[in-house]
């Protein structure tokens, strides 16, 4: 198997790294320009959970809107990278069940401040690839994470 | 100051921080449904440079298109997070003055193989936050990053 290829993953693989990442990005369309937004959330019954604030850019966004969510990673050891994405739809939680049972997710705000909605993202598409990075791309991915201070 | 607060980057904050991450997110809209792609980049005199193979969506959903670029990370040593994103169009390089000049830039695509066209994202709007993450919020960050094997 040529090693440099992508693999696509399962399903089961990518809710493993959803699971595992926690932080991923939020992409919505508003007036036909993309948004994107980084979020802390939670995986929940099959869906990803998260926090946002009234009167926010990103809850006007997301009214209903169709949403991509994406997560990335690339593990050290085995010299992969990998990403995750997710289609569907943002649905706010409503009832009060649903409210109290996310309430008790360990969801926390990257900011501390009131987080008044909730909102769920139902995925009707679920995709992700790992491959393995070649050693430029590696160094560049390295430089990223932990940025060297001399580094030009 | 309280040091929850967020704090608006400058334009050259926000550059100083796309210049150390490398790897981003590109969000785009195609058939009016959000997309989002992680990419590795360099910054080219006040814009964004990537690759991307020929007969790819990304490719497809690229044709001057509005596009939104997201790097985020977060700075163990001050306790702070921090994500800058970018508005603007994709401009696939045309002139083979501007391809040469590219093909001089340190851009290593995640994989080997082909990846032929070279887009830039010329900015209309740049902005970017930086804020303290709590306690709680930095544990989920650090669950994101780095993984512990046994955290459930």
């Amino acid at each position: 198997m040529p090693a440099e290829k992508p693999v696509e993953l399962t399903a089961n693989q990518c809710w493993d790294y959803i699971r595992k990442a926690e932080i991923g990005r939020l992409a919505v369309v508003a007036d036909q320009h993309p948004e994107i937004f980084p979020i802390n959330f939670v995986v929940d019954r099959g869906s990803v959970v998260f926090r946002t604030a009234e009167g926010t850019k990103l809850a006007a966004a997301l009214e209903g809107a169709a949403v991509a969510f994406e997560v990335d990673g690339y593990d050290e050891r085995l010299g992969q990278a990998w990403s995750v994405v997710l289609k569907g739809s943002a649905v706010q939680l409503e009832s009060i069940e649903d409210i109290l049972a996310s309430e008790e997710l360990p969801l926390f705000p990257w900011q501390s401040g009131q987080k008044n909605h909730f909102v769920r993202i139902d995925p009707v598409q679920t995709s992700g690839r790992s491959f393995m990075v070649n050693s430029a791309a590696r160094r560049h991915y390295l430089r990223g994470t932990r940025p060297l201070p001399s580094v030009e």
